[in-house]
């Protein structure tokens, strides 16, 4: 098992990764059982800065880096990677990216779809040897047939699709993963993924791995809006909601904005 | 004008990064005039670890956690940059990265190609707004139609076909580059590149920006081979060689091994 974690905010910020990262970092080694690699990606505009170790995040210098220059974004992918295919490799570890349409595509995948490197790659590539890359590069494909000129301008309408491809893919294996594309974050659920939105008034959060209480009030701007997606809640409020297999969520600005479900 | 570095190792190693990016990094806006953003690729094996800032190096906190942290690679390609063209952000910060046939490419340009931009792309695109990455892109495209199924296995023939690309596309600026795939380093003279060779016995190299004398016999294993290629000399010594026009220098495990020139 991995993990997933997407936030998507309303406005550019560092608060909300410092905190929910280092919840979620900690569980990369300490408190989880998640251990083989972590990675990030932070969009500024449409410019994801990736930072990825194999090793994990609990005692990386990397981490501490991060959590001390912390970096402005309103979207992040992160992930932290119990290996399941492939080795514990800087080129196996998520989020993958690639340019799609004048914008970097960051995946970050959890689960597994054993068959997947049966469905052959015309001009992608991976790089690395996971199940997760291919699957990224083949719905990359199938992404550039339907929109060969332009990106998609309506988020709905590549929730829709994205959804049809995880819907088809998926039958064969589990596939959680965060699809971000520097404004609007794509979260589905294979069997499990939870959500919750944050606004004012922000009141109190606990971590759940480590009793620490944050005052989001101090952090967030009052007309802030937050939406969190991860594999489990990372905080103990009773307000996440889980996914029910196959759904597709589009989050975007702070907002789940559609629930795609079958 | 900018600066490109390129190292490329017989032995994976960080000795020489830290060493020779130091001098590199200082002229990132302390003693030199490239102020507007530096980026470093460090490859291990077919991954290049990549990281950015749209900052000058000097004083940066992501440049001092590279210099305290060091990673190990056989191959780097580094840039310093002062703008000409698009806008200092970090996704017109080279080097900038693709997937082709299961590796990173990672490329660094210096100079200016102005009319690069009415050479159409079909399948890859830029993220930033700099003739840099749209050269990258065009370049990728044509190895794409050159080699459609898999990376070419001769470094030789990939070195003749970027001679080719880079006399016809560099007919129209100026266009120094360091192209890299993760186990050769392909090194493009435009008007300004110079190279040199290091083997035992090593003896002191001296950075030309801040009378630092390096030990380098300290640092490096008796055995090991090391090519820098530099838009200017970064140290002291005078076995640096300066391409003429429009060499293309092919660089492997420590060597330089081939010479394209007009």
């Amino acid at each position: 098992m991995c993990e997933l974690l997407g936030i998507a905010s309303s406005i550019a910020t560092d608060f909300d990764f410092s905190f929910t990262f280092k919840g979620f970092s900690m569980r990369g080694g300490q408190t989880g059982p998640h251990a083989d690699g972590w990675g990030v990606s932070l969009y500024e505009g449409p410019f994801a800065r990736t930072f990825l170790e194999p090793r994990p995040a609990y005692g990386s210098a990397l981490a501490r880096f991060l959590r001390d220059n912390p970096i402005h974004a309103s979207l992040v992918v992160a992930h932290v990677r119990k290996m399941t295919m492939g080795q514990a490799a800087i080129e196996n570890t998520h989020p993958f990216l690639r340019v799609f349409h004048h914008r970097h595509i960051s995946f970050a995948h959890n689960g597994t779809l054993p068959n997947i490197h049966k469905i052959p790659l015309a001009y992608e590539s991976t790089v690395g040897t996971t199940d997760s890359e291919h699957t990224f590069c083949v719905m990359l494909e199938k992404l550039h047939k339907a929109y060969p000129h332009e990106y998609p301008k309506d988020p709905l309408e590549l929730g829709r699709r994205l959804f049809d491809i995880a819907n088809q893919l998926g039958e064969d294996g589990v596939l959680n993963f965060l699809f971000a594309d520097g404004e609007y974050l794509y979260a589905r659920c294979g069997d499990n993924l939870s959500l919750i939105t944050r606004k004012a008034p922000f009141g109190e959060a606990t971590l759940v791995d480590t009793d620490v209480t944050v005052h989001l009030a101090d952090m967030l701007d009052p007309e802030q809006r937050v939406v969190v997606v991860a594999t489990e809640p990372v905080t103990r409020e009773a307000e996440w909601q889980k996914a029910s297999p196959g759904t597709l969520w589009v989050i975007g600005h702070g907002e789940l904005l559609e629930t795609f479900r079958n």
